[in-house]
């Protein structure tokens, strides 16, 4: 991939997010290399130039936002207050929601359709992102600020911020600003002590 | 449908359940008719006395739960108290989603393969549900005992149940029992004023 131009590489990502909304809207079986092509305005050699296989986009479908989200998480983690540091997170991961529904809902429902070895790594990066939130859960505790750790409150939190790829509307009264400051908000309640 | 014997609804019934768990661990376009009747072990004339098309199961996947859902939330409805609607209603979710784990995979992943009026049908009795839960939160803000109601809090705390059937085993060393207790009890410090 190293000789990639520049264009070769908005190309990519073109076709990556076209695809992802095709397979959000219609199913990733459904969907036929003829109707991508037809979808992206380009000719068999052109697009297969571009990508293998509907494999290999399923599996860039899964993987980016979620390796993206991990390199974001990066920023946080230099945060030293826990409470400032979820709030970061939970921007982070509702921006991300918000500019790519159509891939959430792709991994979410076609995880199960990647080949063991790529299903594996997208399901590792998820846990290494869950990792990134717990260390601020376990740290807020050890600072006095959290009730101690404990696994649901985890996954109750992290649930509440990805369902919102089912529901958020791109369009809808309610921007993702909106959305974040408040579960930010109702993280921190479900977190604090008392 | 009603000369069915009580055996035949029974059968149906199995049927159902081993389809979900098919589709569930493999995708619904992936099983094909002559996996589900090795699966079930009955021969394609059984089988079919039983259910009439895939697309059939799906529906019926994808709407018995919700339906029963529905249902029981009647018993929650005549709950006076807000926040012991709430808690009759989480527990209610989470056992639901601990005991039909399969079923919410595939209607999660699958609806999109419901024909339109199928779908609208789900999607309906779904509004429906949450319908209920929305009116106990107008409640306990009406009392003064919640905050008052927005729509952003509705769906961070039924993401937070909801989310649980892609991530809670079976057999694993957390109850539903354990985990609705807690949701609860989170849920109620979201709403809770202050």
């Amino acid at each position: 991939m190293s000789a990639d131009t520049k264009d070769d590489r908005s190309q990519r990502a073109r076709i990556v997010k076209v695809a992802a909304r095709l397979f959000a809207e219609r199913g990733y079986h459904a969907v036929g290399i003829a109707e991508l092509q037809n979808a992206v305005q380009l000719g068999r050699g052109a697009l297969y130039h571009h990508i293998r296989s509907k494999d290999d986009l399923l599996y860039d479908i899964a993987r980016e936002y979620i390796a993206d989200l991990n390199d974001l998480a990066v920023t946080a983690e230099h945060e030293p207050d826990p409470r400032k540091r979820i709030c970061i997170l939970g921007q982070h991961l509702i921006s991300m929601i918000a500019s790519h529904q159509a891939e959430l809902t792709v991994c979410f429902r076609e995880v199960q359709s990647l080949t063991d070895s790529r299903r594996a790594e997208v399901l590792a990066l998820h846990t290494r992102y869950e990792r990134v939130w717990k260390d601020a859960f376990i740290s807020g505790a050890e600072q006095g600020l959290f009730r101690p750790y404990d696994p649901v409150v985890l996954k109750g939190v992290l649930g509440m911020y990805f369902y919102s790829y089912l529901w958020m509307r791109p369009d809808g009264s309610l921007g993702a600003e909106t959305i974040s400051e408040r579960f930010n908000e109702m993280a921190l309640r479900m977190l604090a002590i008392g």
